[in-house]
């Protein structure tokens, strides 16, 4: 028996406006569009395959109640720099610019999407 | 600029009973853990190598609080009765029972972790 990790769902208030984001602002592509009786549901692919679902239930009103559930979303980039900026520049909000990490060979940075969901961008080193 | 979704982050209010009912009810395994001083992490990995991040904030107390924000996750398998009975049986909430769906060649199944976190299991068919 094989258990393999997939796509996860996250609900947004407002699906075009975090589509364009997750193109423009992340880089990843849609795959496919889902339309049922009561939710819209987009799927998104980044490079090496991986998926991101979002969904817009058709009886939700107001902005996302986050709760304490969910922390974040890590997406590897080889240029964070280049990633948090275009993030930014596309309506993410800035959270924390690019900076080396002490402990491993990682650079990072925050944005949050315009749900205000947090994105951990990682530019992994060779040193 | 390359862009890949990599693990994602869920907040848990008892790290090791989560990494347990990840491990012995869904079949995925270990490959670190993370002590900070204000979290403690654990990252678990599934065939094909994607990978969750469980996290315990040390001053968290009491249940998740969900909100509304995050949906579902999905995994996938190649025998949805096994793995369904498998996370029922280590504690996963029954949610729905593996059934066959009208508009696509899947069985789905849907438990709840310890936390409540909703889990999609999809087994793919062939024809």
């Amino acid at each position: 028996m094989t258990t393999r990790i997939d796509q996860y769902c996250l609900n947004v208030s407002d699906l075009e406006r975090s589509v364009a984001f997750y193109e423009q602002g992340l880089g990843l592509e849609v795959t496919h569009r889902i339309e049922l009786p009561d939710v819209r549901e987009v799927v998104l692919s980044g490079d090496g395959g991986n998926r991101i679902q979002l969904a817009r239930h058709r009886d939700h009103e107001g902005p996302i109640d986050h709760g304490n559930a969910f922390w974040k979303l890590y997406l590897d980039t080889d240029d964070c720099q280049a990633l948090y900026e275009r993030a930014t520049s596309a309506g993410g909000e800035a959270v924390a610019p690019p900076a080396r990490l002490e402990q491993w060979p990682v650079t990072a940075a925050f944005v949050m999407d315009p749900d205000g969901y947090q994105i951990e961008i990682l530019q992994h080193h060779d040193d």
